[in-house]
């Protein structure tokens, strides 16, 4: 196990109607004129974002308003609220949403104290301070409530780019699974499989005898593996939705991914795919995970022999792992597919004649010395290839 | 899955040679003047308080020394600590030692700040308010390291008591594996116990539908039962000792355990073994668990057939699943047989001719209604069958 610094000190409140308690955990956490940050009308029209200003307004505490956080969250949206914290003396920010607007909050948070522009963290620079952020979380999948991230998406040339910081893990997070229960299927899967890339991007690892994490891995897989299927055939299954929302937060505030190396490759190579076609993050992922795992299997055949085994139930072939490995590969799409998540470029939306174009921006734009650095090393050729296998 | 909150803000120093950021993350942490605690002549010997110390005195902070802590650590020490805290203006503990040690940092931390006896918290009131504590982790085991609990001992009665508190939260907690490569067999040994004690009391559970938890307790049983022999055949095996390191961190910082009722029975029924005869707590544990599994197995056939197919091995008896739920109490009681642990009174060190003594205790002086709670109900005829059949 590689040496680690491990640091979460993100207050949770989590289960029903936990969302009423915005106001208080605001005001314990040092907010006393909040920007309350979400996305569309639907936090509105479903009382959620009543019920928040109430909290707030109950506690005493002042709130502006900044709405209009889009999937893939844009940088224009984040200047606007730098301005408005800003010129209204604002001291917290308050995300009510899913992965999108807390990572926009995060990244109006580090702009806010910072006479730069707020680009700068997404293009190299270290986020050494940012306003306090609270969540009130409503889409278990981008694990943004309980992590030091946030993946902003510039207009100008749509470059997908993330940044992290321990400054920018949020003060609480409030977890109500009853929030989720209105989401649209194809939505919830999306999370899901999020969820899942954040475990499997975890598992590919290089570092030697890393049982506690790969276990603690595999646990969570195998909780989405049971729980998946039983949203999607009941919606308004609240303990399915519950175990779903605390294995994404356990899935990436990293107590599961310390002291190893991760992969991120397939993160990186989708990346391209919802910044160019603004697709679901987590339907990008369910193309191109079976891809890349395809494609990089021979670096380590044990190790998605592993998986195979002891997540998707797979009977080890001693006489031919990578039979096996295949196997498990196979059986995580096949599984992702019954959620109703897309199988190819087509159903995703993509077109193979963006290829050269998707390639480049990864790997020449995104990506300094042109390659994508992970479990493996992946170059032009290699994320040509990985792209040409998801047509 | 219950409503809960869960927050455990501790700032982790993971692997080798991190004892030697005992300085620097004091000074973040707030210290300037430590008082650092520990227990035998052995962190001495060992060079470990010596490089502590220098690491204090390199980042400027003034630090004074209590030592002589004892396994089952007791209230008198505590009284004395408290009495140093307060004369010497010590703003910050730093336990060097094990759970003991660090149980007795928080007892101290928390009398230091409190004008009336330190023990009215361990008799229930709410700790409200502590001098922050560091630790230097030395065994795997207690899990007090990222834990808001602590355990004392006091002479007059040998009366053992917890109390909990968020306030007693480590701030940080340095985790060098290599240091428990030390440690004797037994004392390892005894340590996986307590760890694996704490997962088998969060499994035991009158919670419905907690796919999540109990996937991340039996990940972590797993880890243990993988590494448990390896670090015993080999206490030199530095990756087996950071696995189990991890493991027992987050088997008890309740990352595992949220949204579920636990049980904790199997440890009140121990704390009277170990008041009474000063054996280790993981000993206790390893001779009370089995006992106690066995006496509340029919409460909830299926959860202990469920434990002993996903982390003994078992092959489920679909007609009986009676016989592989003992099947798995029988699997690991031999486990800990094998680690070296105690299998009986004799071993232990334990008499018969006490139980009715430790019933007493237990049931009348240190539970108000006469019963033990958790997963079942015992009453002093339940507790007294137990015991005896641990002889």
């Amino acid at each position: 196990m590689d040496n680690f610094s491990f640091w979460s000190p993100t207050y949770f409140a989590f289960g029903k109607d936990s969302e009423n308690r915005a106001g208080e955990l605001a005001a314990r956490f040092g907010g006393s004129r909040v920007l309350v940050h979400f996305g569309g009308s639907s936090a509105r029209r479903s009382g959620l974002l009543d019920r928040v200003e109430k909290s707030l307004a109950d506690a005493g505490i002042y709130y502006a308003e900044l709405g209009g956080v889009q999937p893939n969250p844009r940088s224009g949206l984040v200047y606007e609220g730098i301005e408005l914290c800003k010129s209204d003396n604002i001291d917290f920010i308050l995300a009510v949403g899913g992965g999108s607007v807390i990572d926009s909050a995060k990244a109006i948070a580090a702009g806010a104290l910072y006479d730069g522009d707020f680009w700068d963290f997404y293009d190299g620079k270290h986020v050494e301070r940012a306003l306090p952020v609270g969540t009130v979380l409503t889409i278990a999948a981008a694990g943004s409530e309980g992590s030091p991230d946030s993946v902003i998406t510039k207009e100008e040339g749509m470059l997908k780019r993330g940044t992290g910081s321990d400054a920018l893990r949020p003060k609480f997070s409030i977890l109500d699974p009853a929030l989720t229960q209105t989401l649209p299927p194809y939505q919830t899967a999306a999370g899901i499989t999020d969820i899942m890339a954040h475990l499997y991007e975890r598992y590919l690892t290089n570092t030697k005898d890393v049982e506690v994490t790969d276990r603690l891995i595999e646990a969570l897989l195998l909780t989405m593996k049971h729980e998946g299927p039983r949203v999607i055939a009941d919606p308004d299954n609240y303990e399915a939705r519950a175990n779903i929302m605390w294995a994404g937060m356990m899935a990436h505030n990293n107590s599961c991914g310390v002291g190893r190396s991760q992969d991120w490759s397939s993160h990186n190579i989708e990346h391209e795919l919802s910044a160019l076609y603004d697709c679901a993050h987590g339907a990008g992922l369910a193309v191109t995970m079976p891809a890349v795992f395809k494609y990089v299997m021979s670096h380590d055949v044990m190790r998605f022999a592993k998986v195979a085994v002891r997540v998707w139930g797979c009977q080890m072939d001693f006489d031919h792992p990578e039979v096996t490995a295949l196997e498990g590969i196979e059986a995580f799409r096949s599984f992702l597919i019954s959620l109703g998540m897309p199988k190819n470029f087509e159903e995703l939306g993509a077109r193979e004649e963006d290829i050269p174009k998707l390639v480049e921006t990864l790997c020449r734009v995104n990506n300094s010395d042109g390659c994508v650095h992970g479990f493996t090393t992946l170059n032009e050729d290699d994320c040509t290839k990985i792209y040409q296998m998801m047509v």
